[in-house]
């Protein structure tokens, strides 16, 4: 099973419906709000943390349908995503993100920051309407956990001496929190146990490390055409992930290449070329694969059914665009 | 009774306590967002907002001492009024307030966006930490409407058909809404009636429209000193605000001169000129006057405490300052 429509088939119908809830979100008397919304819900590549949701929703709700509640978290954690992502182009003055221009880049920042706030806020109240406490408090440390992840990106920017524990530990902030909390959420909507729950959890935690890892090493070994931006774009600004921290312990040289902040792009070629050459990208790989296996493991208590293959095949196919 | 600190001498030592920890709420280890905090909790003209909060709570609990919830929501409210803050100064590209640079102006738009964000974040934490659903859906809507109110001022730039309805609507949701729903949470925490709950919800709608006209009023009466920004600046961003519309009916010609959007420095001044010379200012008074009134009446049903007749002085201190 490689392809993404494949696996996601199980919750094809609840994602159809998902995109046409989320696209009414934004009343048509803000105009320009509503194209950031089109703009931003419209975006290919969008989807992969509500349909995760969704086939969580599905493997704990074996014998019935599931509620609209856990529809609408499902769009939750998409409005929570996207604001995250609007404000992080903010912040990080990016121009295009997957090859499409940012809302800051488009509409200018004052829209971005109004748009990000305003996605933020409306997940905050529908996450209340939800009427379920500890979905609330679930949700609530997600967006605390972005927050606190873009601060510490920004922190250790250029910080050759970063440890891949804190490179982690930063990834579980910015991406893994997302979607290990909305899928103990969704596990909590169905009201399964407390162990299952934190399966599912750790199946969210471990399956988000690595889409981090992934997207890490693809910013090396990717083609600016399928990345939508240059090779080397995370390094460039600084942001030392898994491949530069592995190559790092190899080459210990990179650091002065490193601390010089790339002010001459013959610098980035250069030490782009040194982390290709390492072990860095290798050693990266067995860190997302075994953070794949990991999150396969913690489906062994659930029930089998399609939903819980396609968050198995999620996994593997994870791992695929690296391979 | 004139002076704000004796107003609030029934929560005095309360304020004390709540500047403390609202300085203790950023971690030392991030430097940058500390320093905006200590510039952002250290400012003058702040804790109107949580010093109401707590005067609700002590009026709801005659016999009682108040509780840690009590205190907490009172901390809530200021952080998400310091949070708008923070990225309303990044949308109206402001580079002070209240005389003070703003963080957009001092540490760059990066940290105004990543500051706002992690306050918002952590109320929304704090907020799900109180434990009690209303209370959660009191303060989600808050933060909605927040968002709502920037973008209608934006939608409604230079806009001189604009009715006063829809100009009070604006300022509910921009600062009646933070007011009126955290005077109904801390009854809810207090746990009194439906009926008291409301009457107060009603206090603090009427003070916060009386807080917004005074405000707009002073933009055209206050010194440059007194406003910490020049007279007119609302106008000349195209807030059209009560002293406007209303020098708008009685004298039509300066349609023309706002539709000019005001790129002439003198224009501004002639407008500012004819809006003093209006009714415009008489008759907002009127309206300011209306609401504080108003806001009164509210805490009829409540027993005699300290703690009420301090709102009671608030309501009419507000007017103080624009007789």
């Amino acid at each position: 099973m490689t392809d993404r429509t494949k696996i996601f088939y199980p919750v094809e119908a609840d994602l159809l419906l998902l995109t046409e809830n989320l696209k009414q979100l934004v009343p048509a008397r803000h105009p320009i709000l509503y194209a950031a919304a089109e703009h931003l819900f419209g975006a290919e590549g969008k989807g992969v943390r509500p349909a995760i949701v969704l086939l969580v929703s599905r493997t704990t709700m074996p014998n019935q349908d599931i509620t609209q509640r856990h529809r609408k978290l499902a769009e939750i954690t998409e409005m929570i995503h996207t604001a995250s992502l609007v404000h992080d182009d903010v912040v990080d003055s990016s121009e295009v993100r997957r090859g499409i221009p940012t809302v800051h880049s488009r509409f200018g920042n004052r829209i971005a920051v109004l748009a990000g706030d305003f996605l933020f806020a409306q997940s905050s109240w529908y996450l209340a309407s939800l009427d379920n406490l500890e979905v609330v408090k679930l949700l609530s440390e997600v967006i605390m956990d972005l927050a606190e992840g873009e601060i510490r990106q920004g922190l250790n920017r250029f910080d050759t001496s970063l440890s891949i524990e804190a490179y982690l530990e930063k990834s579980y902030y910015k991406t893994a929190s997302l979607i290990a909390n909305s899928c103990k959420a969704a596990a909590v909507l169905s009201e399964v146990s407390p162990e299952i729950a934190e399966n599912l959890y750790q199946y969210g935690r471990h399956l988000g490390l690595a889409f981090q890892v992934v997207d890490d090493i693809l910013d090396f070994t990717g083609s600016t055409k399928t990345l939508g931006k240059p090779a080397g774009s995370d390094l460039c600004s600084g942001n030392l992930t898994a491949p530069v921290l592995y190559a790092l312990e190899e080459k210990p040289y990179l650091e002065a290449m490193i601390s010089q902040e790339f002010t001459q792009s013959e610098d980035l070629e250069k030490a782009v070329a040194v982390i290709k050459e390492s072990n860095g990208i290798k050693r990266s790989q067995e860190l997302a694969a075994y953070h794949a296996s990991s999150a396969i493991d913690c489906l062994a208590s659930l029930p089998p059914s399609d939903s819980r293959q396609a968050l198995r095949d999620l996994a593997d196919y994870v791992l695929i665009r690296i391979y």
